[in-house]
């Protein structure tokens, strides 16, 4: 693609933020396997979802079929606080790279929880406002899912109850007073103050924790309390749907400014901004009308796409969630403290891993250290200091961008930067102080992991 | 001032950034008192501050007269990466408050010192680098101004050595990784390092510090060290220059979107915020084109305009700097440890303390506790987390739509909110937990840092 004439930072205006999310699951000819049971194997029904989920957010978890679903008002309003996020020509890193790529970033960052993440935490709270709930229990890893949902509660005057990955909420303890500040009220995960917490803690008395644990935690305080729901930051479906709104503004954006990517990269732990950002691109290859080279970028500590197995498996470690098809490196799988806390995650968003398996995008893992090089370089250049999540996507961003020097083809890529390190720099110390070191698990790890899988008649359930 | 249909957040383009600074002394009738050296008390001429600053940047500090000063390309182009930030109607503050006032805020802190210091850093990086020098060295107290100075001379490649008042480095941990991530140096102070620091702790030894102290370390190092000088975020004349990009870039908005301020409100510390936002506004007011009422907040803990002496004292603790004619507290004034560090300075900019005596504008004192309750109230309706030192300007702004809720009046205000809070959650969390007290020095207390200005023949210097 030739060089286009941009401004550095490409804002759409407020108008032009969506109206409407997309579903990518209308445009798959092989939908993703429906949640199940895990007790009869039969799909999930809204019903069986109900004392977990609010009741939209259940239909929209179970709609396979409408391409494009009305955003309220009420979440609009909110979205222009932050909203459109700009399209970023990182014309100062194709500098110091010297590359003849053309590269570009949606930067999600400029919002107080530090990531996309508020994109689907508004929508989940309005709902659960509309639906008339005293409030909402989750779970947070790095921490930038539960500020989201903070920040969205305080604004619709709803209680929320985080629980917060225990590594993270050591590692971060501002976060937590982010959270607080909100209104929110944080308890480190696992904790003694539910059932699976204590049987959690009996069985890895040292555990540092894992989503997983803070999941299980968090769906058994929703269901033990009357007027709360459970709501949950990625993975779900309901959650790429509102994710979306990333890629439509992406996509308004290009054909905007006239971009024509040839590459889409993001990072993928459970697959919500990936699948949001992609989405409206993945629609038009999924519709045969343009083609894009996808890149799911993981940590190589926590490898789902590609070192795991595509079967049924749990969401979480308490095995209170439904079973989901998907990636996964077994719900046991405990990764490595490695510091991209938003990535720990041992299976992947099923829709996601659907699009993976039928071959429409590709998967790369790279390590810790490599990913705080790419970091360091494109925060001196570009500015922002990128969270460590986001920045897997920016050391594939530089890779690709780096063999275009070699080839001296002029790819347009486009990667998203989905959030900010500034409650990261426990982790960048390490790195300045170079005692970071790189985590890799072993094959005897990983099958420590599968042997949690569960299985019906001795086979993994497909 | 009647209600104007305006976007949420309005964003100038990026061919609307400002082309020239505007110096505000070149329409003041009565320019500030100049700097006098401490030895002769003769004004400081160029040759007698060509030692401690780069050349180009004393033609700036020294001239009075050039009314607009060409934006070098090479700045503009880095501005671009966060500016023109936007001027943001405060929609859901307003509803929540229930005022009858229209309440506007240009938002310095999308960009990753979390604050406007990066206008004035990058200029100063800039010309250092255009001196050929090696590297500058400088003080910084909350840290922002010190993160600001180490992407801009990460950008440009310079060496960056930055003196962190030791509470801010104590309780900003993090900030020092940020500042490290960019490539700087960063040493607590007072520190051992330097003459002036091991003398400050000898006479101090539990000192906790202040910018007083910071400075003097870093000029030290910067006079003796072939190919440094002494970089400066605040006070001098060539940073409330530099920082003239804020106000023309909101007097811009203002009348790209019909708005018609009736009140500008900035927290002041050293006065780079206050008086950047402030100077196109304030110039139309010395040359009687309009008239605003322009307010000045700052810590009850560190009242430098409201309880000060319009006099001649040292900048810095040290006394190695030259002497200004400014509001202060004497230098030898340590202020309680309160969490706005980057307003715990004794003095004032000369230029705003001319303006104030003139009766330019006005200056109100706000206590701690109060200014984290309007902190809180504002993050959990308008979303961003605010530094300390901006929500002293949010909780005037409060108060005085609160005003206007009473009286009725519609009164337009516009205040600066100068960063984001992210570094500063060891101050929320006491907030949150109820134990943030406040501090209010006694006139005896303040008798004791008046003591230490310098007076000639019995009398101060005026």
């Amino acid at each position: 693609m030739s060089k286009v004439n941009v401004p550095y930072k490409m804002y759409l205006t407020e108008a032009e933020i969506p109206k409407t999310w997309y579903n990518v699951r209308a445009d798959m000819k092989t939908k993703q396997a429906p949640l199940l049971n895990p007790g009869t194997l039969e799909p999930m029904t809204a019903a069986d979802l109900a004392p977990v989920f609010c009741d939209e957010l259940i239909a929209q978890e179970l709609d396979n079929d409408t391409p494009f679903i009305e955003i309220p008002t009420e979440i609009r309003d909110f979205y222009k606080m932050y909203r459109p996020s700009p399209l970023i020509h990182a014309e100062y890193l194709e500098k110091v790279l010297g590359t003849p790529a053309h590269i570009y970033y949606k930067f999600e960052g400029n919002n107080t929880s530090g990531s996309h993440k508020l994109n689907s935490a508004i929508a989940q709270a309005y709902y659960a406002k509309k639906q008339g709930l005293k409030g909402v229990t989750t779970e947070t890893g790095a921490g930038q899912w539960g500020t989201a949902l903070s920040m969205a509660c305080a604004y619709f005057g709803l209680d929320c109850k985080v629980f917060m990955v225990k590594v993270s909420y050591e590692q971060k303890p501002f976060r937590r007073e982010v959270m607080r500040t909100y209104g929110a009220e944080v308890t480190p995960s696992p904790s003694m103050t539910t059932d699976i917490g204590k049987k959690i803690l009996l069985a890895h008395p040292g555990t540092t924790g894992s989503l997983g644990c803070a999941i299980s935690e968090a769906v058994e305080v929703a269901v033990k309390n009357p007027g709360y729901r459970y709501v949950l930051g990625s993975v779900l479906n309901q959650v790429l749907l509102h994710q979306s709104v990333i890629g439509m503004e992406t996509k308004a954006a290009c054909e905007k400014f006239g971009i024509k990517p040839d590459m889409i990269i993001g990072c993928a732990g459970g697959g919500s901004n990936l699948g949001g950002l992609i989405s409206p691109f993945m629609g038009e290859k999924l519709r045969g009308e343009a083609d894009y080279d996808i890149v799911a970028v993981e940590p190589a500590s926590c490898p789902s796409f590609t070192r795991g197995k595509y079967v049924y498996d749990f969401c979480d470690t308490g095995m209170v969630c439904p079973l989901a098809k998907m990636y996964t490196l077994g719900h046991d799988f405990i990764p490595s403290a490695n510091h991209a806390g938003g990535l720990r995650f041992h299976g992947m968003s099923p829709v996601l891993s659907q699009l993976y398996h039928d071959g429409y995008m590709r998967a790369v893992a790279v390590e810790q250290t490599s990913v705080f090089e790419a970091a360091t370089t494109f925060a001196r250049c570009e500015g922002i200091l990128p969270a460590p999540e986001s920045s897997h996507a920016i050391r594939a961003a530089i890779d690709e961008a780096m063999k275009c020097k070699e080839t001296g083809e002029e790819k347009t890529i486009i990667f998203g930067l989905t959030g900010t390190g500034y409650f990261d720099m426990v982790a960048y110390e390490k790195f300045n102080d170079g005692t970071m070191t790189d985590f890799i698990p072993t094959d005897e790890d990983l099958a420590q992991g599968f042997a949690s899988i569960p299985k019906a008649n001795g086979e993994y359930i497909v």
